[in-house]
C-alpha cells in the first residue's frame, strides 16, 4: 500500500533532512514509548485537562445530537475515503509532572555562554515585573488580536505605546504595532519602496554592512517581483548607472560591522532619482543618534528585542516598522489608532483595517496579516518602566563599555576596524579568528566570527565589570591578566551623530518607574482586555483553545529563553531535541515527509509553501509553472501568498460551500501547461470535510500542479486523517492554532511547512545556520529555526496528549461544534453541513434575515455578545453578514451552553425589534456594547431597562467581564488617524 | 562605649549560636561587600524600585511638610537618643538580575531527593495553574486580610471551599480558614479542650504515636497552663487514676507510624469522664477512612499540605482546625461564613469576627490572629480542581502502591510492623536502620529513622512504578534486583475502618475539572478582591509595601519548594544559607545577639519572646517573676501572649497617646519582685516615636524587668535606630510586614524573634531538627525554621536593598506618611504628633467629630473609600471611630495624592450631610459601597446621582475597582452561622 510504503521511506528522508541541520543522531527522549495503561499508570492525565467536557457531559452531548459515540461522530462528518487507516503512532502521553522533568533534562543540554554575537540579537534584562505579569500572565498570553476594540483597550494601548516608542526613537511620523521579525520588515519595506515607485522600476540596492540574515530574507522576497538586488558600499556606489530603475536603498545604522556612518548624503542622492531610502536599525541606539528620521530615510525597520525580549534561540520578537507618513496607506501589519466611542471618549483601535482584512489578492506585495503583539507589548512595557532617562542611561553604559574595552583590547595589540561605533567592534585578528573564538569558547564566551580575520563584539545591558574584566583577558597574552579597569572610557561620537532631539517624554514613559506603579500600570491594562481566562472566544478559523501552564512553563526556563540564534549549534543541543521531536512528531501527524518549522506565522508558511513549489517546477525544468487555482471561499492571505511567489491567482468557484470540481477541473486542463498548484483549506473554510477533496487532489496532480492545503484547520483532522493521506504536497500548521501556541493579543505565531518527500529539498534555508539541503529556498524568516523560544510550547501538547489525547481532542471539537450548531440552529440558520447535516469543528450561523426584519447585522450582535461577556465569533467570513463559531475541544458544556443561551437571549431581543417593542437603530443590539458609563447616565430614554443591557442572563449578576468603551467609531479614526500617545498636554484635562 | 562593644560581642555570639545550628562555616556569598559607586556599577539599582516616589517628587514632598532633607526629616521625627550612632553595616544591594543569579547558586546547594520521612509533610503534586495563577500570582498574593468583605468576595469564597472541604472529609460540623500549622493546632485545640473543661482539669493525654513535633509543640503549650501532659499508649492506658482531672486525649489516625486504630471505644470513655477527644488526621486517609466526626472525636487537627502545597523546607502550609458545633464559639483563628449584603444578596465575610479582634487579654488561651489564608486558597483549589472522585483516587493509588511495597519488602525477608496503614509503613529492620538509610541515601532516598531498629516510609501522589521499583531494589540482596510488578495489591483495610458517607458534593468541587474552567474560576475570584495590584491599601500598623516580584520568584523554585523539614541537613545547604544570612543581617538590623526564626507568625513570635524570657528568669531562680506590664494601646495580641506565656497582665496607663512614665515606674516599683516583663511597641500604636522609650525601658531593667518590643512597626526604624540599642531584650519582627512576605490574603506571615546575648541560650529548639542550645524553650512551631519557603523572600529584599537602600525605604516611609498627614490636616484632625508636629512611619485621622456633626462613622467613611477604589485604612484602632494610614514607602507620591484626594473629596460628602443636602442614614456615605448591581435599578430616590456614587472624581472613570456586594450584614451572619459552601440544591436558584 502506497500509505505504508511512504510511512517507511518518509522516516528515512526525514532522518537525512534532520542531519544537514543538525549531526548528531535523535536521541531518545523518554523511557517507554509504549506505555499500557495498567494499576500503576498515572491518574492525572493532561487530555482530561486539556479538553473540556467531562464524559457525562459528552454523553448529553452525543444524545442531543443524535449520535453513540465519537468513533460515530467521525464517521457521519469525515468522508469515510480520507479517514486514516491506521493511528498515530506517537509516545504515550505524559503527565504534566513528568512532562516537566523529562523538558528541564532536554533544557539543560543548552549551554548558556555570555554571547557578544550581536548582529540584530542581544541579551537583554527582562524586569521581573513585566516577565511575571505579561510573558506568564494568561490575563495577556491568551488574548485573541483586537478586533474588538470594546473588549480590548488594555492591549491597544500598550501597542500603542511601542508605536510611539519606535516613531519617536526612529524620528519617524507613523509607526505600526510591529512585524515578524527584522529580515520579514526590511523585506516588507523594499517592497513598499516598490510600490510607491511610478515608473515600475526594479533595481534596490542593499548596503554590504546589513546583517547577512536580512539580506538573504531580502533576496528571497526579492526573487519572484524579478527585483534585482545589488550589493555594494552604498557610501561608495555610483547610483547613476541605474539610472531611473533605482527604487530604493537599504542601510544599515549602526552596521552590521559597529560602525556608524552618515548617511545624509546618501538620502538625498536616492530622493533625488525618485527612490526611497531604507534604513534598518536599533531603537537603543537612538537613544544616542540621529535618528534616521532627521537624516532623511524615508523607513526604518530593525528588531526591538533588546528591549526587555529574551533572546530564545531567535524569537519571537517584535520587529518593528515606522515610515514617513507618505507611505501610511502602504504600512503592512496592523496600525493601533485613537478614535472615539459612539458617547464621544477617547478610544483605541486596529485603525485602517480594510487595508488588512482585504489583502489586495493577486496584486498583493505583502501578505503579512499578524504581529508580535505579546512582545511589542514586552517591549513597550520596557519603554514604560524605563523611561527615555533610563534607556538613554543603558545605551551610554553599553557605548562606554565598548570604548572602554576598544582601548583594552588596542592596548594589548590589536586593531579595531573603525573608531565609530556604538555597541559593536569588529577586531582585526592577525593570527586567524579561530583562535581567539576558541581561547573564548573556553572561558564560556561566545564572538561573532566575521571572517578569517575579524570577530566581532557586541554588548548589552546585561555586561557588568566583570564581563568586561574577562573579555579583556581573552585578548591578554597571559590569561591570569587582571585588567585594571579604574573609569569607563568616555563617548567619542563626534557631535554630528549625537541626537539632539527629545523622545518618549509621554507621560506614560515618565510616570511608572516604580514596581509598584509598574504592576498596576499592567494589571490596569489588563482588566480591560477579554482573555481566555475569562470566558470563551469562539473565533472561527483561529483555534482560541486551552494554552495549558505547563506548556507555557518551560518558555520561560532561562535555558530556552537565553541562547542565541547564532550561537555555535553544540550548545543548543536542547532545541536540537526539541526541533527534531517536533519535526517528527508534525511529520507524523500529517503524514508529511519534512516539516521546515522557519517560518514564524500562518502566512509566513503559505508564501514558504509556495516558493518551494515554484523550487520544485524549477527544479524539473517547469518554470512556466505559474497558475495558482484557489477557491472563492480562501483566506485573504493565499492569493496574496501566490502573488508574493511569482503566481497567477485564478479563483475558482464554491457552489453553496462546496468547491465546484468541474470549474476546477476545467480550469486545471485549461491551463494545464502553466499550472502550479491548487491551495485548499481543508475542512473548508465553510467548515465542511467537503467530499471533493481527494478527486481535486488527483485532478490537480493529474495536471501536473502541487496541491497546497492551507492547515488552519487542522484542528479537526488529526487522528482521524492526514493532509498527505489526503493529497496534499505541502501544508503549513498553525501552530498557535492547532498546537497551543498562544495567540499572546495578536501573535506571535509560527507557522510550520510539511512536505513530501520530491519537496523536502527544497525547504528553507539560513546563511548562518544551516537548516536545508544545497537546494533550498532562501530563508523566509531571519532566525534559523523562526521563534524557536516557543516551539517548547508545542512539543509539550503533543508529548503530554500522546496519540489518543490528539483523536480525543479533535473528537471534542467536532463534537462541541455540532452541539452548538444543533442547539442553535432551533433559532438561527446554520450554513452548510454535509449530507448527514454535520459541520466540522465550526459552523457558521447566517444573520443575514435580520437585516431586513430589523436592520441587525453581524456587528450588532457581535457587539451585543460583549454585554453578555462573550468575544463574538467570526464576524462576515467567509460570508457576509454571517457568524462562524469555533468553539474548539477546550470548552466545557457549561461554557458552550452558556454562550448558547446568550445567542438565543440575543435572538429573543432581535424579536423585540421585528415585534416593533424597541425601535429600528435604537435598540439593545444597535446601541451595545453597554458600558456602566452610559448606565449610571441621569436620564435613560431607551426602550429597555439598564438591567437588561447589563444582565440580560442571571448569571451574569455573578460574573460579567465590562467593556470599557461604547461601540467604536472606526470612520473617524480613519479620517483622523493618530498612531502616537497623545502629547503630554492632553493629560492635564483627561477625559 | 557599650553599643560598640556590644557589636563586637555580639558577633561571637552569634557565631556560636549558628553553630548549634549548622556545623560548617558561615559562607561569604558575594565577591565584594563593599562595593563604590563608580562608572562601572550597575544602573537599574532596586531602591528606586521598592521606594514609590522619584527623587524630584520626594522634594515636592519635603516642601509641602516644610523640611530640607531626608536628614531632618528624621531629625525631627526620631528623638536624638535613640538614632543609631553607625550606619548598617549589610552588602551593598545587588541588582535583581545579580540576586537572582546568586541566589540560583545558593538554591542549587539544596539536594532534592526522593524523600518518604513523611511525619505530616509528604511531596505533592501541584497542580500547574494553581501554582502559575495562585502562588505566582500578585492578584493573590498581595491581597490583605479579607476585613472590608465587600472588595474581597473571591478569596473568601475560596476559604469557604476550604472549610467546606476540611469539615466534610474531617465528618465535623464545622471548621476554620486555617491556622499555622500541625503541631500549634494540636496545641490550640488542647486549650480548647481545656478551657471547655468545666472543672478546671490539668490533665491531658497524648497518645504516643503522635507525630513528636506534635507532641512537643503541645508540650511547649502545656507548661504555663500548668497542664500536665501524660504520653502513653490511648489504647491501653487506664484513664480512670486520673478521676475527672482528665479534660482531652489526642490521638493521631493514622498514627506517625502508619497504623490505622479504632478510636471509638476510646473517644466514647473520654466522653464519659467528660473530656473532649481531638484527633491529629490526614485529610488524604479521610477519603478512604471513615471520618474523626463518625467515631466520635469532637476536635480534628492536621496539615493540608499534601492537598498541592509545596513541601517548603517546612511551610507555609496551611494546618486545618475543625470540630462539633458545641466548640464552635471556642474556635481560634478565622472563620469565613456567609451573610447577606444590604440588599439581601448572597455575601461571605468573615464570621464572629469579635472573637478574634478583641482576643480577651488577660484570660485569653490563644493569641492567634492570622491564618495561612494563601495556603489554604491553594489547598482549597486543589480539592476543587480534582473533586471528591479525584482525591479519592489519588488516596487509593497511594494506599495500592503502599500494599504492594509492603508485599515486595516482607518478600525480601523483612518485618512490616502493622498491616494495617494507609500511606506509612514501619520497617523492622534486623542489622539496624542506619544500614538501610545510608543504602537509601546513596541512590538518593530519605526514609524515616524511627529509631535504631526501624525506619518509616510514607508514599505520596508523585510516586511512579519506577520509583517503587527504586524503593524496592534497597531491600533487595543484590542492587541490580529488578522487581516484577504486575499489578498493584489492593487494599486490605477492613470494613469497619472504611469510609461511607460522601462528600465534597458541592457544586464547586464538581465544576472545574478542565484547565479552562479552572483558570477561569481562580480569575473570576481574583477579579472580586483589591490588592496591591490594584491600588494602595494603607493599613496602619499592617506594612502593605511592594511584593517584588524578584523576591517571589525563588519561592517556586523546586529547589527551595521540594525540601522536607527533616531531610538530613547536608541535603539543605542552600536553605542554611539563606537562614544564616537572614539571622545575621536581622540581628545587624536590629543590634540583637541572637534570632530565631522558627515563629510563623508575629503572635508567635511574641509568644515566643516571652517564653525565652520565662525561662531567663527561671534559669536565675526568678519563677516568681510574672508580671507583664502593656501598655493600654498594644495590639490585643499583646496581652493574650502574656496570658499564655503565663504572666499576669497589668495596664500602663497611656495620656493623649503618650506612654505615662510615672504609671509605668510606679507599677514596676510596685511589682518589683514580681516584674517579669514590659511589653512595648514602637513607634507607638499611635503612630509616633515616643521621647521617653530609653527612660522606659531603663526602669524597667532597673526594677528587674525584661523589655519586649512589638516590632509591628519596624518600618519606622531600620537605619535609623535598633531596638536593641533602645533597650529592648527582645523583640519579634515581622517579615510580612517589614521585609516584604506578602500577606497572602490573610497568611503567611513568619515572625522571627531577635534577643540580646542573655537570652540567646533560650531560643527555641526542637525535637527533630537541633535549633538551640540544651537550655532552649520548646519548639513553638511544628517546623524547625518555621515557614523556609517563604524566607528567601526577605533575604532576597534585603540583599536587594542594602544598607543605604534599607535606610532609604525608612526614610520614604516617614516621608510618605508625614506628607499625608500634612495634606490631610487640612480637611481632618489628626491625632498625635510628636513635639514637632511628626508623626512617624503611621498616622491616625480623626473622624469621631462627624458622629455628632452627621452621624457618619469611620466604617462609613471605610465604605465609601472602597467607592473610590481603596482598601480602607486600619479602622478604629487603636483609637474607636478614627481611621489610621500606613502609606509605606513603595507608594508613589501620585497615588498618595489619589488616596488624599478620595479622603479630601469624602470630607465634601460629609458636609452635604452636615448642611443637610443628603439625609442622615441615608446618604452616599451610609448607602456605600455602591456595587453596579445597585446603580442600575431601575429607579434612584437617593439625594445624589448615580454617577455621584459612582464616580465621585474625575480619575475613576478610567480606573476604578468595584466591590461586588454592598455592605454586609453583619448581625444575620453572626446569628445565621453558616461555615461551609451551600447545599447542591441551593445552585438550582442561584440568586
Amino acid at each position: 500500500m502506497r500509505i505504508l510504503n511512504l510511512a517507511f521511506k518518509r522516516r528515512i528522508i526525514y532522518a537525512n533532512n534532520c542531519r544537514s541541520l543538525f549531526s548528531k543522531p535523535l536521541i531518545k527522549n523518554f523511557s517507554s514509548s509504549s506505555r499500557t495503561r495498567d494499576a500503576f499508570s498515572p491518574l492525572d492525565t493532561f487530555p482530561r485537562r486539556h479538553n473540556g467536557s467531562s464524559d457525562s457531559d459528552v454523553k448529553k452531548m452525543l444524545d442531543i445530537i443524535g449520535i453513540k459515540n465519537m468513533e460515530e461522530l467521525a464517521s457521519k462528518t469525515v468522508p469515510a475515503n480520507i479517514l486514516s487507516k491506521r493511528s498515530l503512532v506517537l509516545e504515550e502521553g505524559l503527565t504534566e509532572n513528568e512532562l516537566l522533568k523529562t523538558l528541564k533534562n532536554i533544557a539543560a543540554k543548552n549551554k548558556i555562554y555570555k554571547t557578544y554575537i550581536g548582529m540584530g540579537y542581544t541579551d537583554t534584562i527582562v524586569p521581573p515585573v513585566i516577565l511575571r505579569n505579561i510573558l506568564e500572565s494568561p490575563g495577556w498570553y491568551t488574548q485573541y488580536t483586537p478586533y474588538q476594540p470594546e473588549i480590548s483597550q488594555g492591549r491597544l494601548e500598550s501597542l500603542l505605546n511601542f508605536q510611539t516608542m519606535v516613531t519617536d526613537l526612529t524620528g519617524m511620523d507613523i509607526a505600526n504595532s510591529s512585524l515578524l521579525d527584522e529580515g520579514t520588515a526590511a523585506a516588507e519595506a523594499m517592497l513598499i519602496a516598490y510600490s510607491a515607485g511610478k515608473q515600475k522600476q526594479h533595481t534596490f540596492f542593499v548596503d554590504e554592512k546589513c546583517h547577512p540574515q536580512t539580506i538573504a530574507c531580502l533576496q528571497t522576497r526579492a526573487e519572484c517581483f524579478k527585483i534585482k538586488v545589488i550589493i555594494g558600499n552604498a557610501l561608495e556606489y555610483n547610483f547613476d548607472q541605474h539610472g531611473k530603475d533605482l527604487f530604493g536603498v537599504l542601510a544599515q545604522y549602526p552596521a552590521t560591522d559597529g560602525t556608524i556612518n552618515d548617511y545624509t548624503e546618501l538620502a538625498n542622492k536616492i530622493h533625488s532619482i525618485g527612490g526611497q531610502m531604507i534604513c534598518a536599525t536599533d531603537l537603543l541606539a537612538l537613544t544616542l543618534l540621529t535618528p534616521p528620521g532627521e537624516w532623511g530615510a524615508d523607513i526604518a525597520i530593525g528588531n526591538s528585542q533588546r528591549f526587555g525580549v529574551p533572546l530564545g534561540y531567535g524569537g519571537p520578537h517584535a520587529a518593528f516598522f515606522a515610515c514617513k507618513k507618505q507611505h501610511v496607506r502602504r504600512i503592512p501589519g496592523r496600525l493601533v489608532g485613537v478614535s472615539r466611542d459612539v458617547s464621544g471618549n477617547k478610544a483605541y483601535r486596529l485603525s485602517l483595517q480594510t487595508r488588512e482584512q482585504h489583502i489586495r489578492r493577486e496584486k498583493a506585495t505583502s501578505n503579512i496579516c499578524t504581529a508580535q503583539a505579546l512582545l511589542a507589548n514586552m517591549a513597550a512595557m520596557y519603554g514604560v518602566y524605563h523611561g527615555p532617562e533610563g534607556v538613554k542611561n543603558i545605551a551610554k553604559r553599553i557605548h562606554d563599555f565598548t570604548n572602554t574595552l576598544a582601548a583594552e583590547i588596542k592596548s594589548h595589540g590589536y586593531t579595531i576596524k573603525s573608531d565609530l561605533f556604538f555597541d559593536t567592534l569588529n577586531v582585526h585578528i592577525e593570527g586567524g579568528s579561530d583562535k581567539i573564538l576558541e581561547k573564548a569558547l573556553k572561558v564560556g564566551i561566545n564572538f561573532r566570527k566575521v571572517d578569517d580575520f575579524t570577530i566581532g563584539i557586541t554588548l548589552d545591558e546585561t555586561v557588568t565589570k566583570n564581563d568586561l574584566e574577562n573579555l579583556i583577558r581573552v585578548f591578554a597574552k597571559d590569561s591570569s591578566y587582571v585588567p585594571n579597569l579604574v573609569d569607563v572610557k568616555k563617548s567619542n561620537i563626534p557631535n554630528q551623530f549625537l541626537r539632539t532631539s527629545p523622545f518618549m517624554q509621554h507621560q506614560v514613559f515618565n510616570s511608572y518607574h516604580s514596581e509598584t506603579e509598574m504592576l498596576r500600570y499592567i494589571y490596569h491594562l489588563q482588566s480591560k482586555d477579554l482573555s481566555l481566562a475569562h470566558s470563551m472566544i469562539s473565533l472561527g478559523s483561529c483555534t482560541m483553545k486551552l494554552n495549558a501552564t505547563t506548556e507555557m512553563i518551560p518558555v520561560t526556563w532561562p535555558e530556552f529563553s537565553n541562547i542565541h540564534p547564532f550561537a555555535p549549534i553544540d550548545q543548543a543541543e536542547g532545541y536540537k531535541i526539541i526541533i527534531r521531536d517536533l519535526e517528527h512528531d508534525l511529520a507524523e501527524i500529517t503524514g508529511f515527509d519534512g516539516i521546515s518549522l522557519q517560518p514564524n506565522s500562518g502566512a509566513q508558511g503559505e508564501y514558504a509553501g509556495l516558493r518551494v513549489i515554484g523550487a520544485y517546477h524549477k527544479s524539473r525544468g517547469n518554470e512556466k509553472r505559474d497558475v495558482c487555482l484557489i477557491p472563492d471561499s480562501a483566506h485573504g492571505t493565499n492569493p496574496a501568498s501566490a502573488a508574493m511567489s511569482g503566481m497567477s491567482v485564478l479563483n475558482v468557484k464554491c457552489n453553496n460551500g462546496v468547491l465546484d470540481i468541474k470549474d476546477l477541473e476545467e480550469k486545471a486542463k485549461k491551463y494545464k501547461d502553466r499550472l502550479a498548484a491548487f491551495m485548499v483549506t481543508y475542512p473548508s473554510t465553510f467548515g465542511v470535510f467537503e467530499d471533493g477533496v481527494v478527486e481535486a487532489c488527483e485532478i490537480i496532480h493529474n495536471y501536473g500542479g502541487q496541491v497546497y492545503m492551507d492547515g488552519a484547520n487542522m484542528n479537526a483532522q488529526i487522528g482521524l486523517c492526514k493532509p498527505a493521506e489526503i493529497g496534499a504536497d505541502v501544508c503549513h500548521l498553525n501552530l498557535h492554532k492547532t498546537f497551543c501556541i498562544p495567540h499572546g493579543g495578536g501573535g506571535p505565531g509560527v507557522g510550520p511547512i510539511g512536505v513530501k518527500s520530491h519537496l523536502v529539498p527544497f525547504l528553507p534555508g539560513h546563511p548562518i545556520i544551516k537548516t536545508s539541503g544545497d537546494n533550498g529556498i532562501g530563508p523566509v524568516s531571519a532566525a534559523p529555526f523562526g521563534s524557536p523560544n516557543i516551539l517548547p510550547i508545542s512539543w509539550t501538547y503533543i508529548k503530554l496528549m500522546g496519540s489518543e489525547g490528539l483523536k480525543s481532542a479533535t473528537y471534542h471539537a467536532l463534537l462541541n461544534a455540532n452541539y452548538m450548531a444543533r442547539r442553535l440552529s432551533e433559532h438561527y440558520k446554520i450554513l452548510y453541513t454535509n449530507k448527514n447535516g454535520m459541520c466540522a469543528h465550526e459552523f457558521i450561523v447566517d444573520v443575514r434575515p435580520f437585516a431586513i426584519s430589523a436592520d441587525i447585522h453581524a456587528i450588532d450582535i457581535a457587539k451585543r455578545l460583549q454585554d453578555y461577556g462573550f468575544h463574538s465569533p467570526t464576524m462576515s467570513w467567509p460570508v457576509t453578514n454571517t457568524l462562524m463559531i469555533e468553539p474548539t475541544e477546550s470548552e466545557s458544556k457549561v461554557e458552550l451552553d452558556r454562550f448558547c443561551d446568550a445567542m438565543i437571549s440575543i435572538r429573543e431581543e432581535i424579536r423585540e425589534v421585528e415585534l416593533g417593542k424597541q425601535p429600528k437603530g435604537d435598540n439593545i443590539l444597535t446601541n451595545s456594547p453597554h458600558t456602566i458609563q452610559t448606565l449610571v447616565k441621569p436620564t435613560w430614554d431607551k426602550a429597555y431597562t439598564r438591567e437588561q443591557a447589563a444582565f440580560p442572563v442571571k448569571s451574569l449578576r455573578e460574573r460579567k467581564f465590562w467593556p470599557t468603551v461604547g461601540r467604536l467609531n472606526d470612520t473617524y479614526g480613519d479620517i483622523n488617524l493618530i498612531c502616537t500617545c497623545p502629547p503630554m498636554k492632553d493629560y492635564s484635562d483627561l477625559d
